[in-house]
């Protein structure tokens, strides 16, 4: 039987604490396959919620999914240089089966860019046959030196959306709509803020114009990039000869954008909201949104009789589980907290004959007795917790971001702040290599170019090279 | 724009009837991975339909998803010698990252056995801490030398069930419940006969100790094997020593299952129902349900009106497409055929005066007028239809089954039946290299040692040896 362990507090160490709650939330186990981890039920049951969410997000925008392959044939992918560079260290490569070598390697795909631009060649003829908006929801494989559970993981899963498009407004128009959905979806499922914006030129996707970011930030001060909508303008359409006859009847390459959105957000979901009893699951996206506690080892028939009711009641409309382990009540609400479940229903005999429970909401610990003689209004009443709790995790993951943005004037204040794990937002007028030697010197890299500035800037002038640019950028350190 | 081609008749040559119409139907494209397909909208969505009705129903047996790694490390699928040979000509293996050759090899997983194994070891201490009964839906391959759209491709997409139990009985027992499901789901819900049993020692699977599998019939006579699930007794947990304290307090390895059902099953679908004009698919796994076709080429505006106005009342029940191209009422017509929609209304500028519309089902193709003067009955009416096709298209399946089992009382008859695609019920006292001669000589292998045997058998004796025996085995050439 399990046993719960000591969580290191978040001031302490935020990295062993990150990993403490995994473990004791049972949310991963290691595996034997280097780098990759095993999505134990709880954490899966989150990624499925995701999954099952977004996929209808996406549906009312006519997105069709299909499934291409996993292995990418060699010549397939070397087509598109910029690409193959921007992913050739860590490409998977199979060149044997059964011991044989193969004549021709096989990629397992880092993401699908190429098969699509291969597949969307035989589907078009004419202007009529656009635009094609697909999306596949796939595992992709890249060979990380270093791994952390849910962030940064060799195999990970995700959505990766692919559309070709008669023109380029229609396209870019697109990658816009998709980032928006991302932003909407991450904001009110998953409850975290997220500031939106560009990537600039050294941040973009290998093959893409521009690229579209979502950044949420974590509870140690770090950003998090949480999805990316990229227009790919005609690179991969030239590249792969997908063409169309246009309404003057001439030949044109289609416009491209790609999209994608992954297993990373359930390191985003731990890091933004959990603490340090363990994580914290907006009720949304939650597995189990209420868990049922009896207030005594040993099983008390009233009390028993009252939670098997009030789950039976429950049940209709949420999804809530009892603990009835042999365990004691501390230990079960200890470990419904571990496990981040948004509500606890608390029973014990005397409030069976005072005709009430005990809520204890999970974000902010604050504990209410809840009438029970009108079971109508009571199911409302929880309705309205789980409600207000998820209402309250995203102001206070908005409040925590809009407190850690901050100006730097020169390069002195801009380390003194991202060694703070500040949100550096400032003007910026310096090429790739200066943003590789800011973030060598300081572990900061351009999260990204605001679509709108979150904070009033008093210079003009970038704080790296001292030019007066209209460019601004937000820097952090990131995950 | 697509145009619709031909169809080989199904009596000329079925397997070129195959690829017509799912080509023609849009369920694949073939892609530049060889010997894998990409899965099109249409028949991702019968997978996903698949994937969700099935999931349901695993969950109602407290069955638990989780995601393990795709890469399994040599070492580990060494660990079973049966399982590895069994699967090792098929494994497609990753040697190099990046161009540098690895230390250890890994293979992509075929099945994931000793990836749970491996992972079961760290998740039990005592028999409290079982069963546990665990899923994933997941991409699986195997390097096939010869392969079939959805029928046999070295990538497919299935569901593997693992579970582990305290005793030898629990599991077997849960090894039939879930062939029990697969049975009820393949009936109910892709309206498939499907005929329950054992494999033989020579057909089951490489490291259980025995092995259930449902098979269905194709319309040209031919078996399918549909979904299996094995007893694995402790040969994998005795492997990977996954063994826990039993109620005496002594360790003892716990006894597992597995249990499989893949995207071949889309295969399945279009070769039990299809017919010339194309692939039919049930009503309740189909993506759409119900095509409004408009009897004008040039939009009719009261009759486009109603079109819409019956969408929208359909859609509340339904899920329901009007074709709005510019293509004619024959093409519209066909092309819902080819694409399987189990139900047709049909409106023409006459309907609309006489306050009625056409219905053509896609099973029997009999056109009915219905009155739409009351839309609360004309929902019911359609409601009925459709219950009515899912019935009929698993009646035919059945009837289409039980016509052609046949006896075969020696090996003369037996090679005349098998060449006429017949499934051989009959008496079999013969071992694995007898088994191996008949499919040599004849095409058919055994398919299962049925639970209940289908048809009354005059003999006694192996038709094969002449032996004595009580075991009776069915053998049909399969796919």
């Amino acid at each position: 039987m399990k046993k719960l362990e000591k969580i290191t507090p978040q001031k302490e160490d935020f990295s062993r604490w990150y990993t403490d709650v995994i473990k004791n939330g049972d949310l991963m186990a290691y595996s034997g396959s280097k780098g990759s981890i095993i999505f134990k039920p709880i954490s899966f049951a989150i990624w499925d919620n995701i999954h099952k969410n977004l996929d209808i997000l996406f549906k009312k925008q006519n997105v069709e999914n299909v499934y291409l392959p996993l292995l990418i044939p060699e010549s397939l992918l070397q087509k598109e240089k910029d690409h193959l560079s921007g992913f050739n260290p860590e490409l998977a490569t199979v060149t044997e089966v059964g011991g044989k070598k193969l004549n021709e390697k096989y990629f397992i795909r880092p993401t699908s860019e190429t098969l699509f631009g291969d597949f969307f060649k035989n589907e078009i003829e004419s202007y009529n046959d656009l635009p094609l908006i697909y999306n596949q929801w796939a595992n992709v494989l890249r060979w990380e030196k270093t791994t952390n559970p849910f962030l940064r993981t060799r195999e990970f899963m995700w959505q990766e959306g692919h559309t070709i498009h008669a023109n380029a407004n229609e396209a870019k128009k697109l990658t816009l709509e998709m980032l928006k959905i991302y932003k909407h979806f991450v904001e009110s499922y998953l409850a975290i803020y997220v500031l939106d914006g560009y990537k600039t030129e050294h941040e973009k996707f290998a093959g893409a114009e521009f690229t579209l970011t979502i950044e949420a930030m974590m509870k140690d001060g770090k950003a998090l990039q949480s999805g990316t909508s990229h227009y790919l303008a005609q690179n991969f359409t030239k590249v792969f000869d997908v063409k169309f006859k246009n309404k003057v009847n001439e030949y044109e390459y289609a416009y491209g954008t790609s999209w994608g959105l992954s297993t990373r957000l359930i390191g985003a979901l731990i890091m933004a909201h959990g603490d340090d009893r363990g994580i914290v699951i907006p009720p949304k996206i939650a597995p189990t949104q209420i868990d049922i506690i009896e207030l005594f080892a040993s099983k008390e028939p009233k009390v028993h009789k009252l939670a098997l009711q009030l789950q039976k009641l429950l049940s209709k409309q949420f999804s809530v589980k009892i603990d009835d382990s042999d365990k004691n009540p501390g230990f079960k609400a200890a470990n419904s907290e571990i496990h981040g479940t948004p509500l606890k229903i608390e029973i014990g005999p005397k409030d069976v004959a005072n005709n009430q429970v005990i809520l204890v909401r999970r974000d902010t610990l604050v504990k209410q007795n809840l009438d029970i003689s009108n079971l109508k209004d009571f199911v409302k009443q929880v309705s309205n917790v789980l409600d207000d709790i998820q209402t309250n995790l995203f102001n206070e993951s908005k409040k925590r971001t809009y407190a850690n943005f901050i100006e730097a004037k020169d390069f002195e204040e801009f380390k003194k702040y991202i060694a703070q794990n500040k949100w550096v937002v400032t003007h910026f007028a310096g090429n790739a290599d200066d943003e590789l030697a800011i973030k060598e010197q300081t572990g900061a890299s351009s999260r990204c170019i605001p679509f709108e500035c979150p904070i009033n800037l008093k210079n003009n002038n970038c704080f790296y090279t001292g030019k007066k640019t209209d460019k601004i950028v937000i820097f952090a350190k990131a995950y």
